[in-house]
């Protein structure tokens, strides 16, 4: 089944421990994408500048990713500057140009009208809701935000889980949307505000689904799937967009969403985004191959269970 | 097979959102003992104060427990008096009374010299080196440390290290040892220090096992065991040392240290770990039975197995 994505389309500078990069193709919907594309045929909503030229038109051919929705605009394409030099856990945001992206009115092509799957990549939770409500046959909608948007639109922000299937965010976003500090009882209150599932990523340690009302200090109605030990990181940006896209992307290529399916899905999940930080930008995730991406989760199974 | 395990036999009186607790029986050798009694017969040495009576006795007794190595000196037994009011991760300690604990001078019975398991938990490491010579017939030793040992022992304890098979500590110990903030760095530089299999344990995101040498970013020699997502969480002092008492308990139960029973013995700890902090003090590893231990191992399995 085809995925339709709605997001950000930008350049990044980063500074890690590991290094600088100027202006790295990157974005929710580009890293989300790319992941996503080992799995399913990928459609992106998005705007560019005139800086997005034939070499990044080509990372999305190359992974045959339908671009017709990535609009074209005067001026630049987003541009985010960071720096992870004092905590590779949380970026330093140096610099935000909205440029293009300003102005956004997400527009969907009648190509992707049929696409069964949507996500909706951080974004203002207004423009997430108008992609969402010009969807109509998306029958499973997933989606994610940031502490922004729960701090300042919280309105909008709470119209647009009412209409997802999936929400995926942090512990930290969990915990602020809820206002509990308790992630298991912050986790149900989500779930009380429209999706059926959360995901709930902790980074280093992996990521918890919770699934609907589930009994007290039980686990039966919770998955947790584990991240990989990671002995060098070298840009941690975008490994939540490309924890969604190999989520996103296997539920996609499934013939039904069994629970098995879910649980696998957060595996891939957890693999697409080890691969992300192994290298700088969107790198790491336009070079892979289904082999590779198999043999890790295999590493992952491996990790975690006992026989 | 017999665990002999050293370590503090106390009195806590804690503060936590839940309440307030006076001077309930605690210490690392109580926790690790009553977590370790559901698998194996456990031996204490430690020494306690005249406030140690027959209802504190009869606890060690219903688990049979084997208190001969227990000192009674005169005066007050060690007494922690410690808040979680701020932070349920890390405890605030208000007071510190060392007591009888002072002149601790560890004395093995004649009895105990056949226990072919040791655990030094968290005490002087000039005192946990001298109980290891004392039990040359050990096969497996493991202990526990903490930071005010690493900061301000550091020789002594990295003899300690040499004799050690099994080192269990967190995340932030590990990354002060090796003074190095990767963790999979930090993991094999420890290693290097002598034990051959490192459990680091990540509070509520479970415990990661580094066995020896291990190639770079692959996980083959690692192995994450989950904990389990908690609603509530009473008390979350001893729960480390119910992580050991459960991982070394099961250990030592078993006829052959294979790769799969150190496996389970992580999935263990953590399940002892989880009960630990469900009840203040250790009330709730006080009425466990073997069925609701085993019951629970499995909800850590359907938690984190993907078939």
């Amino acid at each position: 089944m085809a995925i339709t994505v709605v997001g950000s389309v930008a350049f990044d500078t980063v500074e890690t421990p590991a290094g600088r990069r100027e202006r790295c193709l990157a974005g929710a919907a580009t890293y989300f994408s790319l992941a996503a594309s080992y799995f399913t045929q990928v459609r992106v909503i998005a705007v560019v500048g005139e800086d997005f030229g034939p070499e990044q038109q080509a990372v999305f051919d190359a992974h045959k990713i339908d671009i017709r929705g990535i609009e074209r605009a005067p001026g630049k394409s987003f541009f985010w500057q960071g720096s992870y030099l004092e905590n590779l856990n949380e970026a330093k945001t140096l610099k935000t140009d909205l440029n293009v992206f300003a102005g956004f009115e997400p527009k969907i092509p009648e190509a992707y009208r049929d696409s069964e799957f949507l996500f909706l990549a951080n974004i203002d939770p207004v423009l997430q809701r108008r992609v969402r409500e010009a969807t109509p046959n998306a029958k499973l909608v997933a989606g994610d935000t940031m502490n922004y948007w729960i701090k300042d639109h919280k309105p909008a922000l709470l119209e647009v889980l009412k209409g997802l299937d999936i929400l995926l965010i942090n512990d930290t976003e969990t915990r602020m949307i809820a206002g509990n500090s308790n992630l298991v009882q912050a986790a149900r209150a989500v779930l009380e505000l429209g999706p059926r599932m959360l995901v709930v990523k902790h980074g280093e340690y992996g990521a918890t689904a919770f699934f609907g009302k589930s009994p007290k200090n039980v686990g039966a109605t919770t998955f947790r799937a584990p991240a990989l030990p990671l002995e060098e990181i070298i840009d941690p940006t975008g490994a939540g967009d490309s924890f969604a896209g190999g989520f996103f992307g296997y539920l996609a290529s499934q013939p039904e969403l069994t629970p098995g399916a879910f649980r696998r899905a957060m595996f891939y999940g957890s693999v697409m985004g080890s691969f992300a930080v192994e290298r700088f930008g969107t790198d790491r995730l336009q070079e892979l191959s289904r082999k590779e991406i198999d043999e890790r989760f295999n590493i992952f199974r491996e990790l975690t269970h006992l026989d």
